[in-house]
């Protein structure tokens, strides 16, 4: 097929390196003309361009953006596309928003979340095979036409994904849980621990941290920008998510206040007994 | 010297090993017969009994039982003891309510904590070097002997730790942030994570999580005896650095819930750069 991605970065730029190998032929476009360069360099395109019209030959398109742009980008993006059958997908982290504002824009559009990265960013960071064995969500709503979801998930497949459809709401949900949730956490971790107002402790829990320390606070020292737009772009879903959250662990704190040591244990071997669900090495 | 070691398990078998290799003799004490045999097959020790009397020869004791078991256990081997020049220390992980229950029955007494170990217990486990780099406090009083002191410290510097001094109130607050606090923290998402009542979002949230989830749910998953342990003997710390990260987490949805995205973005900086100061790895 003919294939857009709009959006040259470590996710485009990947998805480019593999719709090639399996004999697409690849547009892409940059706001850069350096990264246009590179891309068909690195052999993640057939033909760059900086200008949109570039995808005017394509029968699906790609929004590789960062999830800010992607609302702006498919609105002028649509002003370019000559026939209303052209598929327009979008690989944003957070869905309902996204699905909202572009399905009464276009029809034939299908929201869409590869969950796969490295801790690397941009078109140098792109790589063969990002996507295999990484969960890619695809978010069809009551009017998605069913050959546009087709269409798309048959690329998808291509990549070597787990495919996953859901509600746009549901995915935001599931993402708050595993994902944003996790961040806010973390960073209130880190947080509390430079409350700490006794320099002389504070210096020593510095000293002694370790493994524990280092897993529980490795997503709430990420990239800032990224945290704020989680919980820009999923604020709803993020707030219910901290509000459980924060109820369970006032559950642990009256626990340990009435000294409920069996209930504290029972806890504890739900959450040792229930985490082997989510993830696979325990 | 002549040193005892007192519960023969990871800690107290790693021990031996070490401390026989830099020239020292070591006689063990376990509970078991089979455990005296194989620390002895191990080399951890030079000779090994059930009975504490094997100790008398001691010049310094180490107390390596579980948390619950040293105090009665410091208890009944004083009672062997043939002269108060002895240097008790032990290795638990909590230092206050130990500190306070010994010092009044023990003066030659000095209260450690060696922060190393591996996913194995037991005898079995035992390894030469596994102090190494690793941190290990000792938390001397107004009222310790500076002998009993200098002794427990020159031993544990040929284990090649970074030895670490404080008051051990100081250590128990410092490892509730670092180690103690991470586990509540960590056990809240995973059973917030559960608390998700439609089914299908719980299911799409298993089958989504990767390694944010899994690192910052990984000491919420581990063992729920130790857990409660340190909330039983840690007690007021864990309660207060629990009600600090609770303050640190209403200020995160506070920000979220007031769409204050500039202040979000500021705290996560400043979690981000501090980060750092307690882990190398980032």
């Amino acid at each position: 097929m003919k294939i857009g991605i709009l959006g040259l970065g470590l996710i485009g730029g990947s998805l480019g390196l593999d719709l090639r190998s399996h004999g697409h032929y690849v547009f892409g476009v940059s706001r850069r003309e350096s990264t246009c360069t590179k891309a068909i360099a690195l052999g993640s395109v057939d033909e760059a361009s900086v200008n949109m019209s570039l995808l005017t030959a394509a029968e699906v398109v790609f929004i590789c953006t960062p999830i800010g742009l992607i609302i702006p980008t498919i609105e002028q993006l649509i002003a370019h596309l000559p026939a209303a059958n052209v598929v327009i997908t979008d690989v944003g982290s957070v869905k309902t928003p996204i699905v909202k504002a572009i399905s009464p824009l276009w029809t034939n559009f299908i929201g869409g979340h590869p969950m796969a990265g490295t801790a690397e960013s941009g078109i140098e960071a792109a790589q063969k095979h990002l996507f295999v064995g990484r969960p890619y969500v695809l978010t069809p709503t009551a009017t998605t036409p069913p050959d546009a979801l087709s269409c798309v998930e048959k690329i998808v497949n291509q990549l070597g994904c787990r495919v996953y459809h859901c509600p746009p709401e549901n995915h935001d949900r599931a993402v708050s849980w595993i994902s944003h949730l996790p961040v806010m956490v973390s960073a209130a971790l880190i947080a509390a621990c430079l409350s700490e107002n006794d320099s002389q402790v504070l210096q020593l829990a510095q000293n002694l941290a370790s493994s524990g320390f280092r897993d529980t606070s490795r997503v709430g020292g990420g990239n800032p920008e990224l945290g704020m737009m989680m919980a820009q772009y999923n604020q709803q879903e993020l707030l219910r998510t901290l509000r459980q959250y924060r109820h369970h662990l006032n559950e642990f704190i009256h626990l340990i206040e009435q000294e409920n040591w069996t209930g504290l244990e029972e806890l504890l071997k739900l959450t040792q007994s229930n985490r082997p669900n989510f993830v696979e090495d325990c």
